[in-house]
């Protein structure tokens, strides 16, 4: 029996694989001999109000974690809470540290993006500074696959999968009719276009791919952008755009299109309305028949077409954080290491979390080719390993079957 | 060897499965010993421009096949075109009659919806006034459902199977934060609700449902809606909401938000928008978090989650209408009676196309329940076996692959 109890937490925007990290977690600890094991309820916020569950009582065998896997959205809730510097606020890490020794908790465990691993960074700062003995361990986790230093995130796979499957099928959707109808497909990515440059996947012998690709990383410009349209106007067109494009004076191009915009607890815009406002211009510019398609939600929760590579890699990556906590890390962040790409060979380490905490990894530029507007054959290599494979759903009534924590 | 030629063609929008519809033509004439088989590019429009496929060419074996049931979209391509009254332009009908002349066409296969079953029903009329032995059968096709006389069409399980798998999977998204968090889905079904109505399969032990079901059917209350949403404000919410929604004076919610709707050549309005204006009054009169989904072409081209059901029935609905002209019928249409719902038993019918065409088939009153803001558990019934079972897709590198006419 292992000294001490775990707690996992689940926080920031929900994948379709961070169940698959809460599975490796809570997997890797009972495995470990930990006598409780804890899920925090809507993250750090939770715990702060006393909400937690106990794992072991809701996951009852392989049945329950083959369905965790298979579950979108975060199991255990989750939370957009951002811990306050110890300066300006010390009594909320007294009252953590408080609750985690009420529960006889030694290990801390928090699956998230950026945000949570600043999350992590100061508590586990906050422990160093009180000489407490609880070890703190960062899972990564985001659609965005913007995080530093790792090779890519979990959850970046399956978003891609769904993207590019979904392009494969809209572009055989926008060929139906003969006379041009053009696209304009929005894809999430704040400030990291690397969702939106998996459309690039599309493209292959049965697909004549996207049209144009247009990442956050690079300046819009809606004149240039509506020239290259126009240059193939009498041929439908897919375009694939970030919901983060902006001018090159620093304004999101939805901004163009509403009023309000709403500002999230992270100082984040909420966006969308990119692909309506640019289907609307061509629209009106070559008078020609337009679409406009949101991905929305759907590709940070389709798990029906999860990428298997993305599933397995989320559970490694929740499994190995308790592998390292065992053996005495903390304040660190389990990374990933591509050792080739062809055979697919990937390897994992624990990096400290001060290196990924707060620090955007973007789609590095000689990836960006044709003057912004597509992206280059090794990017589409890079993505393509994490996108192979398929879970069985388990299907009843014929739909996917999920597990609940009610 | 088949005495004269088959030529079969795509009409309307597409759906997940109208090409396992051409497949089962093509299979079907194919063993019937038919020398020539035809595909129209772009339906009768293309035909007119003499724009046409040898189909044995191009589907060479039985993975052409398969690839052909799994590919979304109309593999011949598509259009929207209304064949004039033979009063007002008698010179169409001869010319495609010329040209069906010159193919030795002796069948001729339209796989289409209600505007479809207009051109077979035209074209028979024609052919009997003429005395022309070619024969005419429509395969029915729409997502919509909205076919009379059948007991549902092929596509409709399709598109309802993604919509309730998609629906899972936000409802779990929706809930992933511990305060309200308002969704608005809207769903594709201009004047029949059944698209809408299939929301209600999400529903079930290990899932919410969703909180209101609004069909085009019931007039809709913009008042009486707001009000049902603040009643349970203090939760998070999933709202389905049929795109062909309208007020009791007949104006379309989604015209509330817009002011150019496009007409197409049918007279049909181009509708979208609904979900966002919906979304965006809640809003500001909860002043809660709210987001907009709009399934748009997605839920008639999600190939990858296809209901086998559905792809296998749409196979014999096309291989039912090839046996039936072979028999001598002309001017039908394949229908499908429903021998039972448990365990499902399905045969297959021809009917005079005369009583399909044209006439809308609506959700029936007894089955729109909760003062028009749900569905009955009998229409749940009634879809559940269309969604049942999935086609093994054939994927490459990670993506389903298709099959193009090039």
């Amino acid at each position: 029996m292992k000294k001490g109890n775990v707690i996992v937490g689940q926080s920031g925007g929900p994948t379709s694989v961070i169940n698959s990290s809460l599975a490796g977690v809570f997997k890797a600890a009972k495995d470990g001999g930990v006598d409780k094991i804890y899920g925090m309820r809507n993250g750090i916020q939770g715990l702060l109000e006393n909400k937690y569950a106990d794992l072991k009582e809701v996951l009852k065998d392989g049945l329950d974690i083959e369905l965790l896997k298979r579950t979108p959205s975060s199991y255990l809730g989750s939370c957009r809470f951002k811990l306050p510097e110890v300066a300006d606020n010390e009594q909320v890490y007294k009252d953590i540290f408080a609750i985690l020794d009420k529960l006889d908790v030694k290990y801390f465990f928090y699956i998230g993006g950026n945000d949570s691993m600043d999350t992590i960074k100061k508590l586990s700062g906050y422990a160093k500074e009180i000489n407490s003995d609880i070890r703190f361990m960062g899972v990564p986790k985001t659609i965005d696959n913007d995080l530093a230093i790792t090779d890519h995130t979990p959850g970046y796979g399956s978003a891609a999968k769904f993207i590019g499957s979904s392009l494969k099928e809209i572009i055989r959707d926008g060929l139906v009719y003969n006379y041009p109808n053009i696209t304009v497909v929005e894809i999430m990515g704040r400030n990291a276009g690397w969702l939106t440059a998996a459309a690039s996947l599309a493209k292959g012998d049965d697909c004549e791919g996207v049209d144009m690709i247009c990442l956050p990383e690079v300046d819009f410009d809606i004149d240039k952008f509506l020239t290259k349209v126009e240059s193939k106007k009498n041929q439908s067109q897919v375009i694939a755009v970030s919901e983060g494009i902006k001018t090159k004076e620093g304004k999101y191009v939805c901004e163009a299109a509403k009023e309000n915009v709403m500002v999230d607890s992270f100082g984040h815009k909420s966006l969308s309305g990119t692909s309506q406002y640019l289907a609307g211009l061509i629209g009106q510019k070559l008078g020609c028949k337009t679409r406009s398609v949101e991905f929305s939600t759907l590709q940070r929760c389709a798990s029906h077409i999860a990428s298997r590579t993305d599933v397995e890699e989320a559970f490694i990556a929740g499994s190995k954080a308790v592998e390292a906590a065992f053996a005495g890390e903390t304040g660190k962040v389990v990374i990933f290491e591509r050792i080739s790409t062809a055979p697919y060979q990937m390897i994992t380490h624990v990096a400290d979390v001060n290196e990924i905490a707060n620090v955007e990894k973007k789609v590095p530029s000689e990836w960006i080719i044709n003057d912004g507007t597509d992206v280059s054959d090794e990017l589409v290599e890079y993505v393509k390993p994490l996108i192979q494979g398929e879970l069985t759903q388990i299907m009843v009534n014929g739909l996917p079957k999920h597990i609940v924590l009610k």
